[in-house]
């Protein structure tokens, strides 16, 4: 089993992240989401609409035509298909066949995103959709600034995987981010309730990294913590918290927090999307950090450090014909327990279907 | 199913287009046709020679090779074969096993191109290969010329499809044909008999498209008619008649006719060969509408939007894993009678096949 | 069959070339060998180490990590291994997991390059790699220098087919070293013995090629014989002896010998490793031939004549789905022995492990 069990892919009745919500304008874009092909676009009214992205009629991809109105036309012959997904015009004939429409996919506009459901409509509850709020996006005290997007080269549990184990940062990013003044790594502590997996990793006693110093105005010892949580299937948000540290004392207080924001939606079997943002609670006046941290060389050269790392593995996987054997380490709970979600919520659904069959 | 039914390819014993005759010269010419690798050149006195395409020895491709005399020369070990497939030389021994010879297929020359029978040879009758006098394309009224290639991204029976559904003309060739004057478009008669399809599309009263008022020195009010005929499993050829009319009393009074003409030839599972050429039987002392509408950007812009659809509609049939589904419509009439009569001729010679095997 | 058994790949307890040990530095070197994923690389005191190239942890290859000492250092989460493949440091954890160790491959160092053993390491008996003084690379009459590698895009059986079958020289090479007089070519002589395969090709009265009358400054007849051997399942050496020739009386003078030096390893199941050398035992003083034989431009177009044969063979095996039927002819006689014994040492070792299975 490598990274799930053989013939898993992913969990279908879940909300996933499709675009950035400034991605989605009156040009149709197309994605693969869940192995479907997906085009997300805006009506005049500046809702969105996500359809199913081939023409029933002969499977010609919609992404390449142009909106008439709200409607989406096709290419080849024409036909037009208004924002729920019916069939509202075919030139050569007045009837249209019932069979004549496209899927139309859930879709909900949270903080900076579009979440799609592409399971079972009638199961698309909002309620399911990761509490912002609470998740911190939209929380007052922060400023978060989203969209930086990636496709990435590999199955989407890859990116899980780096995600829920941060002690890759000192390795992999070692001339981006690890080189912050890292110190000692420590198996973080994981917990999880539900569809959440919870992990803090701490560096008790490290120095200011540079890249902070600026924006905090600060140098010297600093304590920093680092809370994950996981929503799975999609949603991670690191609260990256840094504290002045007397190195005599011990005493901390506070100087400000991070909040490193990511979702990874599955697209094939072996490509996925990677949405990447950030947030901070201090310095509410100068430029946003997440806005420096989007247009940044060293952000852009850690994020292509983690697609390559994906890129890289996969081509292990391949290399091994699927069978990649792991050696899993203590630093690895966080990212198991990651796995192990997402294998039960896919687990879940086959059940469920495999009842309902019965039935 | 999409197109055809699921493992089936191609009929074989039926003759198809193999090549413009102006591509085959004393330089071998390598082209797979039905999955085979095939070769075809010229003898020294201008007969045409198809042969298998791979060295029976080593499986190196003699296309690479050269001719000595009228003998293909492999590049590797030089063993020589001549235009019948027989070896007739091989420089390291005397004898010539018997197996040593490449299979070689019948050709015929029509018109300006050649067509060949990839199939059982005893069944290679020449007169199966449609009457290109009755197809007009030998008729003494009109002039024709040939010599557009096309290596089409998809498999055959898309490019069929294509071509038995004027309908995509307005849509697909907005920006180029379809910009003629398009006007109403209607559902065709269809009807077939034997292995021919042929179906009528009509434009009672349109403008007369600019570029054909430059040919027809006419402007103002035409009745427009295509007349497309089918011969399965390789040839169409449209004619598409343009008559002056009078609107007020609805009197017709003819100006000239196009013939539009199109071969496709399956190469791979998903590839496939496209000929097409244009013929006219008015302004007879003039440079040939042919000529300038082979070397007019707006044909190779529109032949590439159709390249283009295919390519798209195999990628779709890719990610859809084979299993495309398709809402039929009235005006797909045409080209489903079209994909039946192919799956017929399949199914007939799977049938054959059986048969001979039981005896 | 083509061009082993269906389902035959290599034998695995075998040595093989792995690298020149030129290439082989401080920098990690990624090579996949029989299907395997290898790195090489110099511990500080110069001996050369071959470990698996995946980390056990995850997967991603070493290759693209740093020596740290005598350990590679992963580049994801920093674990190290040491010369031995035993892991040293896991920076999140004190304790090393028992499983967490790459597989380390015997190397022998030997000429100027370096063989591996990829089978079980209980049978890696360096006395089983061939003795290249008998294979005269290290005899003192000869000087002979390496250096020459070559990604072959094709099965390593094809490599073996093209150097088991000289006449392919006035042919393949007719541009390069085919033209050097080449003359009559004959049926090899061919023998067998144990893992060997000897065959003499003979070239009894030709000019002296171009290149070589310069080399021995002589200019006139000269008898040529070129005696192969093949050591299977890797390399081969080929003596290539040219006398002065009178031709009046018959009688021949020694002028001088040249080797000709191959290595082919595979790599995956179309794909292989090409090591490439040439040797003189004349002309000691001067610069050496294989010195001026690798850096001619005449020897690289050679060399990838012989590469573009391998790629358009393996190009017409995978059009014909793998299979590709032959004829085969007199002069293959030492390509179907080595092909013979290669499927040989294939079959013995599924008995040996059928026969430790049913123990």
């Amino acid at each position: 089993m490598y990274p799930l069990e053989e013939g898993s892919f992913a969990p279908r009745n879940h909300w996933y992240v499709a675009a950035w919500s400034s991605e989605v304008t009156r040009k149709p874009l197309e994605r693969i989401i869940l192995d479907s092909v997906v085009i997300l676009y805006r009506t005049g009214e500046g809702g969105v609409t996500a359809l199913a992205g081939l023409c029933p009629h002969r499977g010609f991809p919609l992404a390449k035509g142009e909106l008439v109105g709200d409607d989406i036309e096709c290419p080849y012959h024409g036909l037009r298909f208004g924002p729920e997904g019916a069939c509202t015009h075919i030139p050569s004939q007045d009837t249209i066949p019932a069979a004549c429409r496209l899927r139309s996919y859930p879709i909900a506009e949270r903080w900076q995103w579009l979440w799609i459901w592409m399971g079972d409509p009638a199961l698309a509850d909002e309620a399911l959709i990761p509490d912002h709020r609470e998740a911190l996006l939209t929380d007052p005290h922060f400023r978060c600034a989203g969209g930086n997007y990636y496709a990435v080269p590999g199955r989407y549990v890859l990116m899980h995987d780096n995600l829920l184990d941060l002690n890759h940062v000192p390795f992999l990013h070692r001339n981006t981010f690890g080189g912050d003044g890292g110190g000692a790594i420590q198996v973080p502590e994981v917990s999880s309730e539900g569809n959440r997996v919870t992990c803090t990793f701490t560096q008790p006693a490290i120095d200011c990294p540079p890249f902070l110093s600026d924006l905090l105005g600060y140098q010297g010892p600093v304590s920093r913590r680092y809370v994950s949580q996981f929503f799975a299937p999609c949603l991670h948000v690191i609260v990256d918290i840094i504290e002045k540290l007397d190195p005599v004392t011990g005493q901390t207080e506070p100087l400000g927090s991070l909040l490193h924001i990511h979702a990874v939606t599955p697209a094939t079997a072996d490509s996925a999307h990677y949405f990447q943002g950030e947030g901070q609670n201090f310095s509410k006046t100068e430029p946003c950090l997440s806005e420096a941290f989007r247009s940044s060389q060293m952000v852009t050269d850690a994020l292509d450090e983690d697609m390559s790392a994906t890129r890289l593995i996969e081509r292990s996987i391949r290399l091994q014909r699927g069978r990649l054997p792991e050696v899993l380490l203590k630093a690895d709970k966080a990212a198991v327990l990651g796995r192990r979600m997402i294998q039960a919520l896919i687990d879940a659904e086959a059940s469920m279907q495999a009842a309902a069959r019965d039935e």
